[in-house]
């Protein structure tokens, strides 16, 4: 078992108990047949446990993923069982849609806020010349807003909208009218605060009660919880509630290939029944209801942004160590800065794409 | 007849016999039954005899594209066999593929001269702060080489070379190794004395014969005349000939909706088995060999392409009318002025997607 797993680690330029910071350090021996049992879940767990160590997490995961470790370990049973799931029934339903939003938007405002920037952005941010997480989220938000080419005559409607930045940045610098709507109770009391004295309307409301019109609309970092049987659905929905000259941006993680399911750990987790689209997948969904205006990948953004986070995790889990213990630390290192090595190894990307019903006349002009 | 298409015209704002540029005038009154008995072909073909007058035929076609006046007349049977045709039969296979060859493209190399710029660019230009077509052709190279990030070391595949402007552009100014491939012997010829003194090789060969290897690879308004069938095949030679960290740029017209037949008219006169792609077909030929680094919408840029063509065209007529007669002007003024309606209506797009096999470290730089 170990002399499988290190040959395959070898690839990578990974040893096994190593002296570089993206080796692999094995504190108990049994670590191998686990992974070699239960692939990517058995790796999360085994970590989470304290099985195994890693200096530098995402720079293990860069290397892994770079020369897709992850596609020669065979197939393990827990991701047939969560493919099969998900064919079988859709995961994102109204009554399973609340599962994500109890299980992780509710951890707790105070636990996110310690982390995130001042505008508290849970997506990507753009990192263009600056390593600041603070002035990169607000460059990703005014990246939005010219994108959207937003005018203080604009209604925008933000489906998803966490704890309310985008609504606060739009309304504040362009002074347009936003509406948010979000289904988590957490966040809604949280942004109605945060967006106070500002023509913003935050709303509990399922994505599919929405019957209005708008002038703009956003999905940023919402899509990815929608689940492909319900792509069609939420354009159509969009469709019907964008003005036919108005224009819709799509901020979303993209996978490289088609998938059903979410890598097993993060869904078990992170992110329960959550998955990442394709350009196949947005496109067949898009399809005779939307012109692409312009596709902008930004995914190598998203390993500073991972990273920046961490490090205020880190630096202010005192605050929380007593309330959610040892191993939720493990977790949420391991999920944060496997990610940031997936962004790097771009084996995901971050997709800003703009939409308009008929497209713009005279043509859009693509912002960077 | 007459008052059925008058009532759908009026929907588009365009009177019968009205003096306004985009009017539709009337020549011979059994136009109007020709028309709905044969759809766009009978659009098309009574107009190149005459039966029917417009002083702005991309006017005409803006408004009713505009309005989608197409999708309300019923389907006639040309469009039903044309479809089952290109269905039963892979109208793109190795013997099929030389007809557009002969049929357009061996029209005669001083016919294109007369009308294209000195670049002799087939293919959308890039209107940025210009209305001069030489201008704009020389900025859509020069953006398809900054795009490409070539360098002298690059060895440069282009499919589909024409008559060798992209070879001699990037040689002359880039100073890297071109090869560009042409099914058409006019071209050859041309190409070869074209890129003369230059590190440029032209070469017969169809696509599917290519087996080497490239740093980068341009396909630009080639793709159209592979049809849908062929999609994945051709991206399956473009991952085999690209260098693992090799940029491959597509350039090519995209449609609203996935089809597998050209309009027929355009498909009869113009360009025979030839098809527009859709987002979602690429996107699924591409799937697991490419990663989308950027997708630019310059499609409002071919209206003043094609026009600036059809004015040129028309200046050098003289040259031409005694060999080609007045039907073929009148067809050719169709074909370049319906097209330049087409995008102005943004029924049709113009993209450049750029894509690598493994992602471009540290991210993509998207350049306008």
């Amino acid at each position: 078992m170990r002399s499988l797993l290190g040959n395959l680690l070898a690839r990578a330029d990974i040893t096994i108990n190593g002296d570089r910071e993206w080796d692999f350090k094995v504190h108990r021996e049994d670590v191998f047949a686990r992974i070699i049992a239960e692939g990517s879940l058995g790796l999360g767990e085994s970590y989470m446990d304290g099985w195994w160590e890693c200096d530098q997490l995402d720079e293990f995961f860069h290397r892994v993923l770079k020369v897709r470790l992850d596609k020669k370990i065979p197939v393990n049973l827990p991701s047939i069982l969560i493919y099969l799931k998900s064919s079988l029934l859709n995961m994102q339903s109204r009554q399973r849609s609340g599962k994500v939003a109890r299980q992780h938007y509710n951890l707790g405002n105070d636990f996110y806020m310690s982390f995130l920037d001042p505008y508290n952005q849970y997506t990507c941010g753009y990192f263009k010349q600056t390593q600041d997480l603070n002035i990169a989220q607000e460059q990703k938000l005014d990246l939005i807003c010219r994108k959207l080419q937003l005018q203080a005559s604009d209604r925008v409607l933000d489906i998803g909208c966490g704890w309310g930045g985008f609504a606060r940045y739009a309304a504040e610098h362009y002074g347009c009218h936003v509406t948010g709507i979000t289904i988590s109770d957490e966040q809604i009391d949280y942004a109605r605060t945060f967006c106070q004295n500002l023509p913003v309307n935050i709303l509990k409301k399922d994505y599919r009660d929405l019957n209005d019109h708008y002038s703009k609309i956003l999905i940023c970092g919402m899509i990815e919880h929608v689940g492909y049987k319900n792509y069609r659905k939420l354009m159509e929905i969009v469709h019907r509630n964008l003005d036919d000259n108005g224009l819709f941006l799509l901020h979303t993680i993209g996978g490289n290939t088609s998938v059903k399911y979410a890598e097993p750990w993060t869904s078990k987790y992170i992110f329960p029944n959550s998955m990442i689209p394709s350009a196949n997948q947005l496109s067949k969904a898009m399809e005779g209801l939307f012109i692409f205006e312009d596709w902008h990948n930004l995914g190598t953004h998203y390993t500073p942004t991972l990273k920046s986070w961490f490090a205020n995790f880190h630096r202010n889990w005192d605050q929380f160590s007593n309330q959610y213990g040892e191993k939720f630390y493990r977790m949420w290192k391991y999920y944060l800065l496997s990610s940031a090595g997936a962004f790097k190894a771009r084996e995901l990307q971050l997709w800003q794409i703009v939409l308009s019903k008929r497209g713009v006349p005279g043509g859009y002009l693509s912002i960077r």
